[in-house]
């Protein structure tokens, strides 16, 4: 779990409800079941209008599982790939098959699985950057989806207080009343703003930097498990994987070879 | 029908109403002709002004058609097409005649109609392809229209509550006078988010995804009908057209093969 | 003269003045001479402080023309060239003069002229490419200037209010003086959104769709031209310049012949 | 000068303190030297912030210069160039020196000056060429700058009128206090709308527009002052940079050739 | 230090505070630690929210680097390279070494290092470019982030100026407390307003110019720091550095050649 992601989120969230909890009347002041429902029923159902149901399913799953998940890094990668290239060329290809049981990148599984069956270096490779491909696809979906509820969750706020304005305003004899209504009417706009500002624009960011780090990481893994297959040595495929490293290290790496 | 969108829509509706209708006075209150004329009227109108009227005619039609339509799936158009390789090869091209009325995809009757009338496969997918980029033309129009809606809609919500609040401004003398006049005026703003939100800007979006999908299963329906022409095994048609699903289908599909 | 875009146009000036006229006061109540001066006076001198005067004058011209014209179809155009094209098979080029004077196009007049000057094809067909050059750069600086115009009157609006409400503040001793002085504040932002949203954009875009469909015009007219000077056969040109027909239409030409 | 930017800018100005002064307290309630120096104090010092200050000085000379300055036709030039280059035939280079002092424009006693120093036509094109790359890319930042101006200048008021509401609603006891207050608190948004509306974005417009038309006018200078030096017949040089009028005049000219 | 960038941000706080003082209460009432938590603490957290913690920290030093500091003209650098490349004729390349120390630019000392370390000039330059690029993309990052920030301050501003309203309205009894509690609420949008566009968003201005400038200084560097390793004349590398000069003067250099 990508502890930055969720500090984060909880930070931003305790932020606003300790600045509500110290005001007159504190947090339960601004709990509105109604108010919730039209601010993120309604964000929800235009969404659902503008996306077929087929797109929506997954992608829920895939915004989930990218906002929280913590990116391996290129190093972590590698040392695993020169783990199981060790293992292939110790106990062959089929020994592989005990020890993928202890992966849970479904990606580098798909591979490794492919290897073991005995595809051809070609085939393995066509059909990992289809899915790296295909994975790309759903990153950007998710990401168009995020934005749109960015979008839409404020609009939907705007229209809440809107209805809560003209209700407000059919009775303005008791000067106490009006403030309550004017109070549960900006809920909405309140809402709107938290859920756009604090959730699907910035998972929207993050699935963005996501999928771009995610797309280097895929692309090093597809080479990573074509040697493996072809029996390198672990240590000439460590050296080549290096090449997928920050430019400076790379370059220094290199220059000393 | 795509269900998605009409259970998206009347979602969104419905939130909304349910909102109006736990208030006081309930939806009665934000019911006003004269108020929905100008915003809905007003739209129209200078969309009327931008675009020629030979224009909006078929993309109301379009829009209508598109926004509601359910999408048929590659798998749904391959079988289809394997039925009709097979009909034809057992009982010859003009035997599909009959089979065509079961049809209610125009573009998929038109090009199995230039088939039985004997043209050449390559007018057959010139004709097609043309049809396909003449459809594709439509939908850009219908999306930009849609857009411009969403756009005008908050736009004459504006200039209506500005009209409002003048009229009201005339006569500050009744202090219920002044709530109700501004509830009214505040009438044409919430009309005007509510037709851009909830209607045109997802109908908008849903134009777009439709006519990306709909213009790769095109592709795919006039592979089909040359190979139908071309009297192929209905066995191979389906192969070949299998190329058209997605990525990671098709990949595992050829490394079976 | 299009009677889409006046009708559009107004349509939407009728509905607010309806909107208008039904409140109390009427119509009189929203026009105030000073606030529309500063609101469309203000527009007019900083879009002329940005564009030279000598690109302001013609452009306005091709606004009102284009916004006003009603683009003739190229079923139109072919009739016309095939007519001109059957005149000078019978009776010679210098025929084609007298019923140059029937024709209200310039663009379509000089290219004539040009054939009976005796110029060669290819520089007739030249001059009249740099002229359809030309008209669309006309076309696109008119575009630039109704969007700077659509951009600025909503400013010039919000300066107005600001301007009014500094005034109304001075004095809030009298409770009628600041509603009717908030009023008079509040009508140039309403012009401001009314010029900007009902004249401006809206004729933005229609220029858009003109210059469009004019240029595809234009190429069909230089071809046409130039096939009545090389004396081809009417029902030649005519099968030719179908080819700048709609896509379907021209493919089951094609198809026919 | 370019009495256009004059009037168009006059005008504007006169417009807005028309309005200003025809209201109660006159221009007088207007003008708040405290809050002019927030918006544009603080406007200039973030517009500091982001440019070197090596880049502001040229550059706000450039602004200055090209928004005060009537562009030359390219009918100007060619006969300029035309007279120019009738004295060098006729007295030779030198006699150009002192012709040199009536030109005011730098650009082309540069390159004159590098034609009677005697350098290579080669040397001449590159050094102009490179002048007019380099002129290009001050308009260029002028323009970024005066981007930025305008929109720094609206969030300074707004950050002056949120300054002015705090202190405002402090005390809220003497209603005529609350008017005056917040009519000084609005005058920032104005002042920030003003500079942005009425300056900076027209002036951007114009730089643009500067821009554009003094690249061509350069080139056209560039082949007229290689001309000169190549010692070319004077009808002939006026012949050749007619080539860069507008295209419809060029292609006449070429026809009647 | 950039005197530039102090001075402009000194001023521009200095205003403001300026505004605030001269008001009833003076600065103190614009002071409200809660506030500042949540328009700033929120802002962080969901920028940490999106980008992950290996890129924030680097990133924080590049912006608070980047915006303090002066970038060196490219004279100063020709001057250094220029000083190094004799001390390296006269006494060798390792002599460079003790004068190293002088230099804190850790992108030139590392290059110079490169070439005492006896790196070939193809190692050296591929090492400085790769940095060179490693530098650009920090920048970019930084900027990216920058922008975020100046994205979300508003933002956060509007969500604690929303909650401190629904908490105004609970009680409206006391007239003062109402003008007190809205003047509290908004001080975030406040807040919001001077982080985004006295801070956020010209640096992100200013980061984007500098990483501009940086990137043209980085390649004369680098062509420097080879020549200086190929033991090339000083007078010589002054001559081929001068080609990154701004274009009219390094032409002029050319003629005088």
């Amino acid at each position: 779990m990508d502890l930055n992601t969720v500090i984060g989120a909880a930070l931003a969230f305790l932020l606003v409800l300790g600045a509500m909890a110290i005001g007159p009347g504190g947090v339960a002041v601004f709990i509105h079941i109604p108010s919730m429902i039209i601010v993120f029923g309604g964000t929800t159902a235009v969404t659902m209008l503008a996306f077929p149901i087929s797109d929506l399913k997954p992608v829920v799953k895939v915004i989930l599982v990218t906002a929280m998940r913590k990116t391996s890094t290129p190093t972590e990668e590698i040392d695993r790939i020169v783990e199981f290239a060790n293992l292939a060329r110790k106990e062959g290809l089929l020994a592989l098959e005990t020890k993928l049981q202890t992966v849970d990148d479904p990606f580098f599984s798909k591979g490794i699985q492919l290897v073991i069956d005995g595809f051809s270096a070609d085939t393995v490779r066509d059909i990992m950057e289809l899915e790296a491909e295909w994975e790309e696809a759903r990153h950007a979906t998710g990401k168009k989806i995020a934005d749109q509820l960015g979008a839409f969750a404020p609009a939907f706020g705007m229209i809440g207080t809107l209805v809560g304005l003209v209700q407000m305003l059919q009775d303005l004899s008791d000067p106490n009343g009006i403030g309550l209504g004017m109070a549960t009417a900006l809920l909405t706009t309140l809402y709107g703003a938290m859920g756009a500002n604090m959730v699907f624009i910035p998972v929207a960011g993050k699935l963005e930097m996501v999928s771009k780090t995610n797309q280097q990481l895929r692309k090093l893994m597809i080479e990573g498990i074509v040697a493996i297959q072809s029996g390198e040595k672990p240590q000439l495929i460590k050296e080549k994987l290096k090449g997928f490293l920050a430019p400076p290290m790379r370059a220094l790496v290199d220059a000393e070879a």
